[in-house]
């Protein structure tokens, strides 16, 4: 048991915009000294993705999945004015000019600052997506790891 | 007052999938010994629709909700990769392959598990919904009940 | 330190029902002598807009967004059946039938009960949105703050 304070965020969006409001808030407590857990689960997942082709084995389904789904963190759509796809290099364009984060270099810095990321394996299974094709230095886990970790939360936010 | 860990859920969304990691998330802190409420408000009450028409009377814009929206947890759609109708049915067809438990079974199972499953009032009447249309054995209450939940809650997530 | 509960809730949803269900709960949560913060981030930001055109200096990039986003709380669109923008007149016309209380009035409401009213610096900053456009009585932050009010908060939630 440890004194820190705790912050866990279920991701479970694959939206751009709502991944970088959770590794936002995840890096800033992570600055303040609190224990931080990122939960991708569902659409979430997709920020893990490696970006390149991993050839792994898979169903029709899966491959379907895997094939619609967006590789990797810089390939995310935006929750809104999504524009089919327009949005993104917009909200990129204007981070750029303000010297904003983008979402990989944010997830590589939650990275160095310990904040724990983890896949969900219940939803890993459903999507067909493989350890291989995620980024390395995760954790694989489910549902009650995840209550564990939020039952002693101070900030718990479902994203 | 118990000693009880509290876990709360605002289902606001009338996605499956999102409705889903609700429940999965709800039962899990059930078998965990939580004391475990769902609080399903606008488009979350879908959820707890009877798959049947029930014939009650409405007004003309309730008529139109009504209609407009699914009724019943097997019939909402997806938050992401909807695709007119199609997504679900490739969810629901890997989830039976992968023998993961449909929405309508979970929320079953939440039931068995004494998760209190709560019906907005204030939301039930704006979109015209009646108690004799939504599943039996669930509460109605405001916003003051969920606060009095959530106040001394260890998880509360919105969804 | 105060003995208060405190409620906070991260509004970053631009849509009009989730923005409706944040300040329902943030009202109900004041009437019951929590101290309650909306910090309003990414569309969020929305809700607190002004509903005139107020003239300010700004980059292509700043005017695309300021014209493409809804200009203050009445114009926001729903996350659900928004049918191109008639949604949200079928939702209005419904809750005025019903007597209940429309976004902006809520939000009058909770500056009235003292709610403290937060916008993201960082977001202002990429959205191109500046203080003068943005209603009065209205604190400006970042994530550091917001982390400051969650970390004592009895119910934080994202929405």
């Amino acid at each position: 048991m440890t004194d820190k304070k705790k912050t866990t965020i279920v991701l479970f969006s694959g939206d751009y915009d709502k991944a970088m409001a959770a590794y936002i808030i995840a890096n800033g407590a992570a600055a303040y000294d609190h224990e931080v857990t990122i939960f991708h689960t569902f659409w979430g997942l997709n920020a893990l993705r490696k970006d390149e082709n991993i050839p792994v084995e898979k169903g029709f389904m899966e491959k379907m999945f895997a094939k619609m789904m967006p590789r990797g963190a810089d390939k995310m759509g935006l929750s809104n004015m999504n524009f089919a796809g327009f949005g993104p290099k917009m909200i990129k364009d204007v981070m750029k000019k303000h010297n904003a984060i983008p979402l990989p270099q944010l997830i590589e810095m939650a990275q160095e600052q310990d904040v724990k990321l983890v896949a969900c394996t219940m939803t890993m299974d459903l999507l067909g997506l493989k350890q291989e094709e995620l980024i390395d230095n995760i954790e694989y886990a489910g549902v009650a790891a995840y209550l564990a970790d939020a039952e002693d939360g101070n900030v718990n936010l479902f994203i």
